[in-house]
């Protein structure tokens, strides 16, 4: 099986464009095959309240009424995903920027509402890998901004780390899959006030015990939760790093 | 050689999703090979006026200042792109938005300030017909976001009649390509209060007769003038008709 590298990108690092082009830099040096997902809240909150439109979050998740979901899907969609694929061509690098609506890459079902109405947000529901393997195999990178459709015509939005666990999960019967979240941090600190304390290596049993412990930062618990379901589900390896240095090296690996 | 339908779609039709989406039926029953190109000129006024960011206008093209060419990053690659995808998929087109940046597909120059400064606008200088036809040949149905690249990172806003011209004459070397405007109107009006005043059949000849006499309407010339020369670069066939209709048997048909 060959090689396959997800990586998820997201947070600060999307807004600050001469950091943002240094990590297309390290994203563009990983041999192939490779895939990009993106996120971009914080433009989305900012581009929604330049619009009149509140933002509400809730556990980290976006609610998502309608006119939401149209400041997600130009922002997501147009704004993030198209300067992104513009970068990667002027480096040589081959980016195709896609949603889950596009060659109906990723099928989703609109969350049912529980104590929380998130809205038009989707849950992953089908992965096309057939599709997803072909554009690889022609040497394109997908760039894939965090939406998904229902199928029947209407776009949803959907978690960029769950978007790529669940790309990482669907691929990994083709490819050995190696899933990356790069984000502000480190990696995952054992001490969230000393950026040098990343754990460099976390396996199920260590997890239980740090959080057990409370070592581990509550909004790293969703990320760690996702990333082990996707190493059950066959992934090879899941590594939490910055994105400011992109080092596949460093950071921290899970694994089962 | 395989027939290639390339439709333009653009105006008030975008607006109206009921209009819109019958027009996508319409189109989706357009026996292969086909490709879409929409505009969203419309909708980007709206929403840069929603962002307190002005829209000048200038000969009918759009100025394109950095904040102008965010909106249309937005509204074009984004909210029209990904919203037809959406719909188109749930009526079995397997649809792929993408703009000229995505997978290099059109790249452009910015166009030479001259009388007017247009900004960030760019003038067609390479469509990657070799993409393009391995899309085609897989099955997947290209929807083109007027939007290029200039191959140095940088996106251009470029008039989407344009863009549908510069494929279809690309293209002519591998296909024989129809290429259809889909507007407002019936088709080109003899007569522009009389609807019914559709000139059925249009040549070099009669154009200039007609365009002489100042019966052709001012704003269509740009369309006539762009359709005469792709027809004159091996282009098969020209078809102005409505948007509400997009009856290839009725409208106005252009040949040399």
């Amino acid at each position: 099986m060959q090689n396959l590298t997800i990586v998820k990108v997201g947070g600060a690092v999307l807004e600050d464009i001469a950091s943002f082009e240094d990590f297309l830099k390290r994203f563009n040096a990983i041999t192939r095959y490779k895939i990009l997902v993106h996120g971009g809240g914080r433009t989305a909150t900012q581009i929604a309240a330049r619009l009149g439109i509140k933002t509400k979050i809730v556990d980290g998740r976006r609610i998502t009424d309608r006119e939401m979901l149209q400041v997600v899907t130009m922002v997501y969609g147009g704004l993030i995903n198209k300067n992104t694929v513009a970068f990667l061509q002027s480096i040589e690098c081959n980016a195709l920027g896609i949603t889950g609506a596009d060659l109906n890459l990723i099928k989703a079902v609109q969350r049912p509402v529980g104590d929380i109405d998130y809205g038009l947000v989707g849950d992953v529901s089908y992965v096309n890998t057939k599709v997803l393997e072909l554009l690889l195999r022609e040497g394109f990178v997908p760039v894939i901004a965090p939406l998904t459709h229902d199928g029947k015509g209407n776009l949803l939005n959907t978690n960029a780390d769950t978007i790529a666990a669940s790309l990482a999960t669907a691929m990994s019967m083709q490819f050995n899959v190696r899933l990356v979240y790069s984000f502000e941090k480190e990696g995952v600190l054992a001490d969230t006030s000393d950026s040098k304390s990343v754990i460099p290596l976390l396996n199920r049993e260590l997890y239980s015990k740090y959080r057990h412990e409370g070592i581990i930062n509550a909004g790293m618990l969703p990320k760690l939760d996702n990333s082990f379901k996707a190493l059950e589900a066959g992934v090879k390896e899941v590594i939490i790093t910055s994105s400011k240095a992109m080092n596949l090296n460093h950071g921290t690996r899970l694994t089962l």
